[in-house]
């Protein structure tokens, strides 16, 4: 059931864009993934400090997510576990590789998109080099993806920008001009979707784009930043930082199993709550779907990389949040 | 002029390997490029030591040599120059990834075949791990290719192993027995071609088969282990370590420039001599050619590999023995 006409963007950056991509590429083949480029953690932070080169593994992550070819899909997956190349993926390395010979960060995602046979385009969201900077209003400021992830907002809602003030990528522009649905994806407020939707001339295509507007729901919250959030929460801080207006919010209704709840406690983090009162009176149509996946394992974990290793265990179901989406190109 | 049918097997391993698919390939897409094992220095051996995996390097010159996408081949021949990853070249992460990934060097090797859409096939000479062991009658002993390089020989003529002793891969045997020509590469003699000649199981091979056996002689001596040496005792230690005989023996009659021979001068390394009557008098047929590259420039040296940046600059041009291997075909 291939519907090769709908266009979608995705903008967003690790696990949540790699999720819903996944479940896209399958019922559209023109869909755009839109990068946040202020990854600094990891195999890609040490990449950006000992090379110089912008930060790969988001990028690689939605490439894999698009691609068609198992065997080079796992290869750029790889995380090397011994000696110097340890924690380093090997899709990080590929890019790197080729952007230091070529001297540029586009042609080596075209690369790639090339040898992973992708579906759709991937596309950073800035071909600029940035450093994101989070400033609360008490005066606390942290400078980096990586450094702000341990930082405690409180009760306040921080400020977010990029140093120095990038350009938006034309191609991503393009796209969001192009669009019949644009998708915020579920996925880390502050270090992670905020540094995409704050580059300057975003707001502007997203005020532009005839495209429907969407936001898919965050599922757990974040200790220090995201505390005690609700949907209505996570969708008024996105059109906080795109200054755009959403058309609708999907979230997810399914209760996870009190041993996953009960695991995530002990980390701080907890369920996103739901009030329904609150979101029936936003400005936003709201979709409530059964959106969690019952697959637990996650895609890309590894020991050596102090972010994959962390990442969340109560994942999107692929292709429930897909088809909710298609849905909405059809309401 | 493609001959499609003149089936080739190429032996050696690293530079002179390289030069002689790069011309052979023109003439015929029955290439098989056999390659030694023993490398442990540079990039391959610190991804040897800290990976545990097969020596990468001479097998990723041998494909790129052979490969027909111009970005691809580049791409596998960047080294990277800083942090951590400095002097590695990204081809042998490539295969290092696909050995870790798959298990198998074999398979890592097939698919870097097809993503460099190679003429041809390049197969290790074996596929066990070995250490290159190599002594000398007064009883001196080194252990490993790498430390072999500094080892000097004297006037005397080591013997050379593998340890521990290594099964010829059985897809060697079979490109060797049907050959038309099988060619000994030049090459470091005992740190590169010995090694390849001494797996157990090749001279047999190189006995049995119906092809023409035919040593492309080398250009230059090595200080310490060839001093001295002409292109008839190049001859003749190629035919102790494989325990076999040569039909054929191209050297090159071409001088190299003035300030060339002085520069080698400086490192002890000297043009290889010719004794045309003891050349005459020897069992093999012998051709001589104008052999020399004009193109002096190194295809891979690099500063932050000890091996590739000490490769030599008088170089074989490629076309004109691949030219001189073929009419062996036809005499």
């Amino acid at each position: 059931m291939e519907i090769m006409g709908v266009k979608i963007v995705v903008i967003g950056g690790g696990t949540g864009s790699f999720t819903l991509l996944r479940g896209l590429k399958n019922y559209t083949q023109h869909i755009t993934a839109l990068v946040s480029m202020a990854d600094d953690g990891g195999s890609t932070g040490q990449l950006r400090d000992e090379l110089g080169v912008l930060p790969p593994g988001d990028v690689r992550q939605c490439l894999v997510a698009l691609s068609e070819s198992p065997r080079t899909r796992d290869l750029f997956n790889y995380r090397f576990e011994d000696g110097v190349l340890a924690g380093h993926a090997f899709g990080n390395l590929f890019m790197a590789a080729l952007e230091k010979m070529t001297g540029s960060f586009a042609d080596a995602v075209e690369e790639a998109s090339r040898v992973l046979n992708i579906v759709g385009h991937v596309e950073p969201v800035t071909l600029d080099e940035v450093t994101l900077v989070i400033e609360t209003p008490d005066g606390a400021q942290m400078r980096g993806q990586y450094a702000i992830k341990t930082m405690n907002f409180a009760e306040q809602r921080p400020s977010v920008r990029l140093d120095p003030l990038p350009t938006l990528n034309p191609a991503a522009k393009e796209a969001i001009e192009l669009a019949d649905i644009v998708v915020i994806a579920p996925g880390d407020l502050y270090g992670s979707l905020a540094p995409a939707l704050v580059v300057p001339g975003m707001s502007e295509a997203l005020n532009t784009t005839k495209a429907k507007k969407v936001y898919v729901s965050n599922l757990v919250t974040k200790p220090g930043q995201t505390d005690g959030f609700e949907v209505q929460d996570f969708a008024a801080e996105i059109e906080r930082f795109g200054d755009f207006t959403l058309d609708f919010v999907l979230y997810n209704e399914e209760t996870p199993s009190p041993e996953l709840i009960e695991r995530y406690a002990k980390d701080k983090e907890q369920p996103v709550g739901i009030d329904k009162v609150a979101l029936k009176a936003a400005h936003y149509e709201i979709k409530g779907g059964q959106f969690l996946s019952g697959d637990f394992v996650a895609y890309n974990s590894s020991e050596s990389d102090p972010i994959a290793s962390t990442r969340t265990l109560i994942r999107h179901d692929s292709d429930a949040v897909a088809r909710a989406i298609m849905k909405l190109y059809f309401s």
